[in-house]
């Protein structure tokens, strides 16, 4: 059985959907990022990297959202969560979860994660009040050129849906308007109409 | 045939060293930042994000280096590139991957690249102080838990080692020193010697 460890309103959300698409055996852990879980000795024995997600599987753990989303794609192919005879077509979906991971997802991490790239306090509240733009410069790109519609890829559904829902959760908090992006706003829609996103939220929450 | 854009001393480098290590039939385009050429109507109509590297394939562009790694892999699976029957396996390497794109390359980034995150010119000045520790770190990770040796997944050579030698190739200008990190300066000078190294090398200078 998969055991994903996993922190609400985190990405950890998208390879929680992904698990429910693919209909795989799975369990979750809640890390408590109020009580600094993410730091505990048991959790960095998990992932040393001290962040969610991680996945354990027979074979070890793994981390990084885009590579467990590939994982339970090429895992449970029945699921039909990416095209995985078509090298061109895989890459296209792998380029759009790489730009969500290093892009739009790091532009996002300077509200709260600063920290992380400067120690004055002054420099992390200029990072803070780019973020609308920077953020929102992200989602213009998406919007313009990468999602296709109504699914990412164009008529298929694939692991990039889930990662791009998961993102687009943060728009608001972000000080993005998500009446800007139509295209993005109705795959936002639409995705938290479906069963397997509705259970994720719920498993989430529980 | 394939079509490169490249510039000198970003990370297009590591897409560079796999065709060669494919023995893929390719042209290079040489992009100047100088010239701001990535800003071009020319360029931007090649990859709107404004960024190399872009790969010019027979059925369209792609973009995002981890992407466009595993693109040549599987396109030249006779070459070995990754474990390509191995889910798991196959998960590692991309974990390895995005780490460096969205962590480690990003870190990086802030030496160079800050006005993307905040405006005010202290707050840059704040984040290049920061770069020796911040990449400094990701190194450290590398170093202690991400590098198998001597190839980055263990005895065989992945698409993870010419990513993680093109990255390796700016530690001194970060402000970091290789020799806190034995692997990966072992690595390093291992991949100098390839001869699929030396060839991308000349390409990218020629």
């Amino acid at each position: 059985m998969l055991e994903l460890y996993t922190a609400p309103e985190t990405c950890a959300l998208a390879t929680l959907i992904a698990l429910e698409d693919a209909g795989a055996d799975y369990r979750l852990h809640r890390i408590d990022f109020g009580k600094d879980d993410q730091r505990s000795a048991a959790f960095l024995a998990v992932n040393p990297k001290g962040r969610v997600p991680a996945l354990v599987t027979a074979r070890g753990i793994l981390t990084e959202t885009p590579a467990m989303l590939a994982f339970v794609a090429q895992s449970y192919p029945d699921a039909g969560l990416a095209p995985l005879d078509d090298p061109f077509a895989f890459a296209q979906l792998q380029a759009f979860n790489s730009y969500l991971c290093s892009t739009l997802h790091v532009a996002h991490a300077h509200r709260m994660r600063g920290h992380r790239w400067a120690d004055e306090p002054e420099a992390i509240a200029a990072m803070q009040r780019k973020v609308p733009d920077s953020v929102g410069a992200c989602w213009a790109y998406v919007e313009a050129e990468a999602l296709v519609g109504p699914f990412v890829l164009g008529a298929a559904y694939s692991i990039a849906d889930p990662y791009l829902f998961t993102l687009a959760q943060w728009m608001e908090g972000d000080g993005v308007d998500p009446g800007r992006f139509p295209k993005v706003a109705a795959h936002r829609e639409m995705m938290r109409g479906r069963e397997t996103v509705q259970a994720a939220l719920r498993a989430e929450a529980a």
